[in-house]
């Protein structure tokens, strides 16, 4: 049996300890939170014990830890486990401190332990797919990507002043989703945004609307448009140009119904928010983990992608309060 | 802690037991199969032992059993769970004749035990919704109803010699769509088939594709066409017309990426087969099972309407074999 | 040039006018009509004249007439052209007695003259589509065909009177389609129907909804529903299964316009009803009637066409009827 | 009658003369091109005479001109027709130099004569209808823009040297959209392109993949992104996000086939290329002119509009060329 601390029992606390589970010869032995209340009713939910931090880095029969506690608690985790030799799953950002993060990827490298970070939407099924299909050839040599990336809504304007700005908090995961798919990196960034769906957000110096352009070093182009707000629900897709086609990701719906009345044909919306579109690639995010413990394979999304994409999202802020086109 | 038994160990009785494990407060006891090997390693999987059928109904502690059998034990099995006051899952059908399924429908009724029939398409998500929103009267009062039902390809003839032929093997489960979404009797059958796909079903005394039609008793029209080897894969649809629209319940897509090439726009085909294309309406069928169960709330697809889709699935065949209008 | 003339300056007689002006080196010399206001309003705008039946026959100038007349008139104008030796076009039906269309098909024959029966649908691009498609073996040997044919709206019951009933009025188009599609001939038909929609239909001895299954002398299967209101618009579509896929012909769109928004995400209606949905197919139509007269190629919708049809909305009307199966 | 001259009797020019001679009341008079063969043919098709420059501008009959001949020749038959108080329906651009189109537009205002440029895609079915439905408030505010504008291959270099660059040459169409849909002006343009599909574009100076990005003066964010060559053909789309939902503007396919095999789910592609996608566009630009003329209305895609748009492709070739942020 692998024996596995989790760091974190809220939202996506949940859902990780929900799937980390059903892995076969997997344990939940600990679960953290500074919340004694959500620690206790997870752990009881899946037979666990409440841990502290240091009581689970004793323990070496811990093999490896999730980490989905709040970002600011990321990097020291991260170091803490690399030092105790256990294998870390962590959930994005690294860290919101570029250097900061640095650190964190050369500590886990010198420590040489397995690092999962979380950007769970390599490990969606229609992404993957995609991803697999290109890689296949079946549509050539990727020339362009267009990235469409929309929330449902913008979270409380508390949670924003300690979100690092929409690049860091939302569209790292696009920065992401751009070095997975185009295999490339960037030569160029350049970064606008606007405050369009709530003045709120402006009162804490971000934006809710952007729009970013980057130019990679083998001279391919890509566009990202985002908005915190989509009235529709939530909008993830891409699509790829390549010399022989286009592949295009679209969004998931909850059920395949039309309906036809006098006023229109109607489908359902995309499924509601990263909780359910995402439901499959956290379970499957999941499995390759263990699964790359289990057979020392490499790790998809490594520390090092959480670090690439980070400084991403470092170059597209500057590019925006700069009002300049960024190199990197 | 509601322990249970499964009787079959077979594809369908691992998707059972994998959901069963699954509910809270619910505990698979024992794995009956006359395949040893087959019962022995899915009590393995899922910390169960290997139970006799004698064992199972003399255990008091056994508040439910799962039959997922062979079709010739069920109405045994069915009986003698509700000899011994079990709650009773049984896949469909609950027999291939009429009458020896109308006896095991009042022995249930006298014994007054829950018993679900595995009509699992009413917990599709897509279905379901369908439903739901002809309830809610989205279109008006329901008028015609198409049903498209196909398989990806036909079952070895071994299997149609002892299957009771197309129209209760395969359009059992049509029956039960057609008589749970208009939700009205059939008054006449009109039924014609062929063997098209491959001469082997012929020599059976089988068809491979049929047309159907009913009327129902408030003069409502349903047709249902079926195949049992699609090229393109698993075809489940139906399409409802009412007064005011018309609501389409499609097929899933196991990916939502669409390519573009200098052939063609294509999109994924269907899901594969039952097993995936239902794998989540299994699961919510063994929810709303034991969900049933513990608040003595009623079963949506009892033996009832496993005994009037039989009935009518008879008077499909007569209606074919015999060339006639039959009235129901 | 070709002279023709025209018998119906209503609302079909001036789609054809219109398509019949635009054909290179055609004349629309005459227009008939017993309304003088409509006829001199047609041929004005086309720089045509107002004719007579008479004057029409007796003009050895005119080398072929098109029919928009009411349908009572059809026999008698095709004989006459066909004793006069002019190329007919006309629109469907024949007529609405069997016996009386065979003698008129008698006479196009015995004269040798063209005659196209206004099965417009054959020329529409969708439905042209997918049966270049099924000829050039994409989908392998057909096998089953579904028909779904339904109206906006009802017409008048006055209408409805001389209408010959919903299976000679508006499923003529479907039956032809089927034969045209299948390739191959009815064997039986069964036919039955209701008055779902408005109980005005039924007294005047006619159904508004059907649903209709023939089996073909290959042992293949068609079955057809159509209604006479679909709350969304017009319903044109078929799809075809075959031995290597599915072809399905759709609907046409106004608009490729899609809405997202917090209710859901819907697209436009289908094309409101004939007079859009098969604009390019009358256009079709009319050039491919000229073209095979200059060519003098066979015209693809024979009055043999038009007869057959009628033969199976005569069959189909006695299965409903006589609530039987007929054989032909 | 409306005598009307046309210079250019190449690819467009015969487009525009088929729509003009189906106008009411419109009379295609003469045909003006250098290559006398090609005047010949289409005057002769029309009825019409083989013109010159000078007997066009000399006969006060002609109140307008159509000029479809090369862009070279654009600026000077404006002012010539403005000059003669003849109305203009000119295809774009109005010129390559953005000074010369200004003094252009002054010369066209001070004579006070309609001018219609030629941003066809205004008048597309589905481009019109979303921007119906914005302006009626469908999702609310405007915010974001994403065009994407994609040929399906790219022309000879001897065309592209003369083009003027990809930004005047192909993108002035989507600037035209940018204006129209958002109905605000830019403040900044952001361009960047690559050679990507054939070096030969390269050496030539010019790139055959761009994407923009556009800020309005109202901080609305426009992204556009455009290939010279898309494997699978022409795609003119365009997506709006506004405050209460998103309408997406899709391309048009020749039929509504939908084919279902062993290897995918497919349907036809989008229509070959602008001939084709925007065939109705092209009929309704002319149907606008002259219905503008007849009534003294204003023209919807005036002089002023060609000039701006001009005027964001030069800041758009600067942006590229500097690898700047121009400011406008």
């Amino acid at each position: 049996m692998t024996d596995v601390a989790i760091f974190g029992a809220g939202r996506i606390g949940k859902i990780h300890a929900g799937n980390l589970v059903r892995q076969p010869g997997v344990k939940l032995k600990y679960v953290v939170d500074p919340d004694a209340a959500a620690a206790k009713a997870l752990a009881t939910q899946h037979g666990a014990t409440v841990g502290t931090i240091e009581g689970v880095f004793a323990d070496a029969a811990i093999r490896a830890v999730v980490i989905a506690s709040s970002t600011d608690t990321h990097a020291d985790l991260i170091e803490r486990a690399a030092h105790s030799k256990k294998a870390i799953f962590c959930e994005k950002p690294v860290d919101l401190d570029y250097a900061r993060a640095q650190r964190c990827l050369k500590t886990v490298k010198d420590a040489g332990v397995p690092c999962l970070i979380g950007f769970q939407r390599r490990y969606d099924p229609t992404f993957a797919a995609a991803k697999s299909r290109i890689e296949a050839g079946e549509i050539g040599e990727p020339e362009m990507l267009v990235i469409t990336s929309r929330d449902p809504g913008a979270p409380p304007v508390e949670y924003l002043k300690r979100s690092g700005g929409i690049f860091k908090d939302m569209l790292i995961h696009d920065f992401d989703v751009f070095r997975w798919i185009l295999d490339d990196d960037a030569r160029t960034v350049y970064a606008t945004g606007s405050v369009l769906t709530d003045p709120a957000v402006g009162t804490v110096g971000d934006v809710d609307c952007t729009a970013v352009t980057i130019r990679t070093k083998k001279g391919r182009l890509a566009q990202i448009n985002t908005t915190r707000r989509a009235a529709y629900g939530y909008d993830q897709r891409f699509e790829v140009i390549g010399s022989r086609g286009m592949l295009q990701a679209g969004n998931h719906r909850p059920t395949e119904v039309v309906s036809s009345t006098a006023q229109s044909v109607s489908a359902d919306k995309p499924e509601h928010f990263f909780l359910e579109r995402y439901q499959r690639a956290y379970a499957n995010e999941m499995a390759h983990f263990f699964d790359a413990l289990a057979k020392g394979t490499p790790i998809k999304t490594g520390i090092d992608d959480g670090v690439k994409a980070l400084q991403l999202a470092e170059a597209a802020t500057t590019s925006w309060r700069e009002q300049r086109i960024v190199e990197l």
